[in-house]
């Protein structure tokens, strides 16, 4: 069992007390997709000391195996030795200056061939920088407006596409026309009720919402939406800022097999470093020159020093492949000690980017019990989110995380009976 | 003049080289605020290699003393060794994770205790991020919709206030009523136009647009903005993310003697680790919580570290006053050396972020010359968007500034005559 104990359960003495002082001077003591009300307080901690490879330690000094990789960043193993020596002898250098360094234009060069529809890419901090800049690419190399989304699907928080409704107007969404997610009939209903007026599509590569199964879209999806946007000469977008470099290098639509005009990639770029990049075809480059889009931060040398080198991780270890390989190694794992327990669990995503509910439960309480049991006994598992696995998930950690997803299921089938 | 020397022009081999290079990989080679069309392409580089104290050093070896630190962000000096310590140590530990580190709470409260008019802070990455937010934040917290904002001034480049006009619709600014800065009877108008629906006002502490001379606004200026928001339960917004730090360490409010419900900060405020923070009254802090705001890398933990050392370094060395003083030096030497040239310069701005232009010049023909002669010899004066200095910045270095801008001086008054 190495260091975690399937009999030893956590206490977060220090996590609440901390707390505690949050809530004083911050909005919600934690706010955003952190907040603790999105897990079960009470069984998960609220904050971090450190993190090294597939694990963290709490404030408690509790130790974790993390299915979250900080929501996505961590691709490569916390603070991996290759990428903190390549970020901090780059720091040592130069950080943000009135110009750019020289990995302004190498890590440019190296997205460029490693991204097959990219012609030319930009940097910036926040995936939502990436994607709302998209639609006004597409709006500007259009002339039109109406950009199509699937209802739900989440592209960050910007008014436009935040999941929840305060602090947006109407005139925020205006120009933005909701569709059901993989219904080709509304997709065309709505394209036509729009289409004089149709810039383009924004979708993630696949279905990944929170409080969902992930899911993947039918056969018709990507070749339907391709075809829109070229007979109207209208712009496809993929956001694929949380499935970035695991699913494929070259941006997940070629793991898909379709080719969006934009990619908008962001979290494991570099590693936790903060970069968010977007990567399009030659077309949309004079517009990019044209809608003006800067940040302070943006040509800091360091999160590209990271980048180059999570990108020499995952191409010399075939990082994508081994992800895909431990993921489904934790999904088929569950799925068996799930049915010993005589429990039905529903495994659903990539391997790397894995996920698993109780099968045909909406109020999520059984997934909550096991999150619950499990994180209190060091497996962070999120009861409402897609998870994510990272090259420094071993084996030896999968085997520990059973062990413990074990003890989980029988509490479970303990109060649940089935 | 140490490494410099008045007769030594730079040339820029290097950086059009690999300028050449990122035009066909990037939009526009360098976009944004660092794009070269915005500088004197020729007489400037385009790209930086390392950068320490006061000074960098472009990707041909020419050293520079810099007077824009970063566009800002630059606050105690390149690779302030303190603040780069408490950075590096913080990221050995913990960078992002699932949940924040301790840091959270410390520099939120610090911060709280340093801002009078801050009973709560939360954290981002862009100074767009937060002044969005806060726009979203006075709505939500009046259920109003329309915001009223100065043209012209820079809150950053979000569809409602971007400086240029392509990729924006109508509606991203169907909620936006512009004034006419420091005009208090068009002010006045606007708000009564828009008064059944009016959510607040956002405003910089003084006013501060490239290719203007910075300007304070009048007396009267705050206390009416400031009476029409209290007498309307309206929000009254301060962008502070220019003069983060600069001015005053509680908002540059203080300085101004006004007292607004949210600041937004950002450059400055890590030295140029990437963070922003909102710091606003508590009546704001319940809309806070409900308006949706999360970012992947929002909690990352070692700019909070350096956020907290550049606190320490300019509380320590009374950092504000230093470069009050040192700016000011800057400003009366270039008014004293273009005098003796028969020429008349037009200094603006608060010593920490000073600026010149010639005076009455419209088309900023001499300007240009002036900054470029300036910046060929190893002293970076951009010649259109507002100057910075630092604590980084010593006597000496304004002594070597002074002696450079008396030959560009000299080539600008044998050129125009005047």
């Amino acid at each position: 069992m190495g260091t975690l104990s399937k009999d030893k359960i956590y206490s977060f003495e220090n996590s609440t007390k901390l707390f505690e002082r949050a809530t004083k001077v911050i909005p919600g003591g934690i706010y955003g997709h952190q907040s603790p009300v999105l897990c079960v307080p009470g069984s998960f901690p609220y904050f971090i000391e450190k993190a090294e490879g597939s694990r963290f330690w709490d404030v408690d000094g509790n130790e974790y195996i993390d299915y979250m990789c900080a929501y996505g960043p961590m691709v490569v193993g916390y603070n991996n030795p290759r990428v903190e020596q390549a970020a901090r002898k780059q720091q040592e250098i130069l950080n943000v200056s009135n110009l750019p360094g020289p990995l302004w234009v190498e890590l440019a060069e190296r997205l460029v061939k490693l991204i097959p529809i990219a012609d030319w890419v930009a940097f910036a901090k926040n995936g939502s920088d990436i994607t709302t800049w998209s639609l006004q690419l597409a709006r500007e190399y259009t002339k039109k407006k109406k950009v199509l989304v699937a209802k739900s699907t989440y592209h960050g928080t910007h008014a436009w596409c935040t999941p929840l409704p305060p602090g947006v107007t109407p005139e925020d969404r205006a120009n933005i026309v909701f569709f059901q997610w993989n219904d080709l009939d509304d997709f065309m209903k709505k394209y036509e009720a729009n289409k004089n007026d149709f810039a383009g599509v924004i979708v993630t590569p696949f279905r990944h919402e929170a409080f969902e199964n992930s899911a993947m879209p039918g056969p018709e999806y990507y070749k339907t939406i391709r075809k829109v946007c070229d007979d109207s000469n209208a712009i496809m977008i993929m956001d694929d800022v949380r499935c970035s470099l695991r699913l494929n290098l070259g941006g997940s639509n070629e793991y898909f097999g379709f080719k969006p005009d934009m990619i908008c990639m962001s979290k494991a770029v570099a590693n936790g470093h903060p970069l968010s990049v977007g990567a399009a075809s030659a077309k949309l480059k004079g517009v990019a020159s044209a809608v003006y889009f800067t940040g302070t931060y943006w040509s800091a040398s360091p999160p590209m020093a990271a980048a180059m080198a999570t990108l020499d991780e995952l191409e010399e270890k075939d990082g994508v492949a081994y992800m895909d390989r431990i993921g489904k190694m934790l999904m088929d794992g569950l799925q068996k000690l799930a049915a010993n327990h005589g429990l039905q669990v529903t495994t659903s995503g990539p391997g790397a980017i894995p996920y698993m509910t109780f099968a045909n439960e909406k109020d999520f309480r059984r997934m909550q019990l096991f999150s619950a049991e499990a994180t209190k006994r060091g497996v962070f598992f999120h009861p409402h989110h897609n998870w994510f696995v990272s090259t420094a998930h071993t084996e030896d950690d999968i085997k520990q995380t059973l062990e413990i997803a074990d003890v989980a299921f029988e509490i479970v089938k303990k109060k649940f009976g089935s």
